[in-house]
């Protein structure tokens, strides 16, 4: 039978705009018929949550709880769930509501819902009567079945969390652009995204390329199972033109598009998954010439994300974490802007 | 057996850099074994000759005779032609060579030739020997049999023409971009390509929307085979986002590219087939929002121009023309620049 009350639960939010991340006690709301009540185990910290938490991307409403990289075990159902049971492992992602109506949601396409899909944190939910989101950096969560996932128990949970953003962002498109034996794949930057794209395109089958500012992680992307690894201290050597069927560009400062395009063969495309500030400049032949494509995406559905979690079990692909208590959450947003991880944090909710 | 000896041919061309046609006498090499003489009949003025012509395009040699929308009969083969037959009637397109060797070549993609497609005018051709080519705007022409198409005798061939390009430059991003029934594609501009494009769009069984900057064509565009014509004037009326599966980009001046990538609906694609100056500024979001694409698209390759023509055929697609002599080529210049054509001139080759 549904569970009739609300729960409160530990969390670490911020308390205002752009303030530290501190213990904050948060409720969760009485278990919908298709609500599950999930045990948090693991949250990991993406770099959209520093954006949030720090103010770059505007004022929210406070308390706010971030966190859309969650694992964790079921602990209570809703009485007409019928996709997850009590203490299956399960994941959540960056999306806990959508309209469910509209054409991309009823291809399983909620990332692109019409009406606008509800993030894991810090939004209204129009389709709930606009209950406030409240994150995964917390002991506790309630989210609606059709947005929980089930993650294999033969992943390591904890590097198993960022694979609910960072693996789904990078699976999708490169599932979407048939990435496979003989394709030949290029990751921009290697950070928190990058590095779990190479490890899922390489898993794929495909040559991959990494294009990296420096040579630091040039082992490290060999390891994952690139191919190659291109500095582009000096520009973009010549050799690279005309090659690549996909490019995944993973960073959010600002770079030379049009350059890259240069890099795609016939038919090639260039897929953004940062999001830089600046317009993206680009030259119409830079297009014609072989018939190269500009494109974007943004995470991924949720049967998409089960695919994905279930390759990831099949290929052994998961994160490479470096595992945090709560108290050190701040320090790992510094360390974080100033690409000193490798790859991802992830924090123990059981510290929180 | 081969014809050993060059002809000379009567044309119209320039003198030299953006200076006005005039009659001029050129050369055609003697048939090699897989060469095909062509006796034309008609040739399509596109806006490309104009821009080459005056110089927009930078300097080339001279005398320069353009013209790439050719159709004639053929009067006389090589002794190692197998694909054509003296009497038969045939097209020239944009291109007449191509390496034959790198990848998409051997997919029959010659414009995205990697080692360069030679143009059908203007051009040093580096497969022959450094030929250098004169159009169509001129009594004869000499191509390889590998660059000429059948055109259908139940086509008009006047209004043929203009298919070797406009057609083709159409009918290959709508084949590439799957456009068929319930498919939404929408053409911006509608003048020599936007027509023809309007016209295989709705013959391919799409739902087609023009876009154009005043209602001056609407009546046309329906009667072309447009459910919608839109007027542009006041901006871009919002209830077509997004909309569209397919939108073709066919003027060349600098459009607002990221305001009608709002139109695309999900997966959606906007194809460039103008060439505009100015960079393209587009904002990641618009990408990210819908996986939406932004591409480009050069002419077509032989053997789907080969398509087109059968599917014109089937379809009673042809240009709407003007029918022009040798001695309206200057003035039709004039009026093409001030959009004063509906929607092609062509030029009776027996005039000039």
């Amino acid at each position: 039978m549904t569970d009739q009350t609300a729960t409160t639960t530990r969390a670490w939010g911020t308390p205002g705009f752009a303030e530290p991340l501190e213990p904050v006690t948060i409720e969760r709301r009485a278990l919908r018929g298709d609500d599950v009540r999930i045990a948090i185990e693991y949250a990991g910290i993406c770099h959209s949550d520093i954006h949030t938490i720090r103010g770059d991307w505007g004022d929210r409403r406070y308390p706010l709880v971030p966190g859309h990289e969650i694992v964790g075990r079921v602990e209570a159902v809703g009485d007409k769930v019928t996709k997850h049971r009590v203490g299956e492992r399960v994941g959540v992602g960056c999306f806990v509501n959508s309209c469910g109506e509209c054409e991309p949601c009823r291809a399983g396409e909620i990332s692109y819902c019409d009406n606008g899909v509800v993030t894991t944190y810090g939004a209204e939910d129009p389709y709930a009567d606009q209950e406030y989101t409240q994150g995964g950096y917390s002991r506790q969560i309630v989210v609606r079945e059709d947005f929980v996932v089930r993650v294999p128990e033969s992943l390591d949970p904890a590097a198993a969390a960022p694979l609910l953003c960072a693996g789904i962002t990078t699976y999708s498109p490169l599932k979407h652009w048939n990435t496979g034996p003989g394709k030949r794949v290029a990751v921009i930057g290697m950070g928190g995204l990058g590095h779990v794209g190479v490890k899922i395109a390489a898993a794929m089958g495909a040559e991959v390329t990494v294009f990296s500012h420096s040579t630091r992680k040039r082992d490290d992307a060999l390891r994952f199972g690139a191919t190659h690894h291109v500095s582009t201290a000096d520009g973009l050597p010549d050799e690279w033109r005309n090659y690549f069927d996909l490019i995944l560009n993973t960073v959010s400062v600002d770079l030379d598009i049009d350059a890259y395009l240069q890099l795609l063969r016939l038919d090639g495309v260039l897929v953004q998954l940062g999001l830089p500030g600046a317009p993206l400049e680009t030259k119409t032949r830079s297009f014609t010439q072989k018939r190269r494509s500009l494109s974007g995406s943004l995470v991924g559905g949720i049967r998409e994300t089960q695919e994905m979690l279930d390759f990831c079990a099949e290929h052994g692909v998961t994160a490479e974490i470096e595992l945090i208590d709560a108290e050190g959450i701040n320090e790992a947003y510094d360390r974080t802007i100033a690409a000193d991880v490798r790859y991802r944090f992830v924090i123990d909710a059981a510290t929180l």
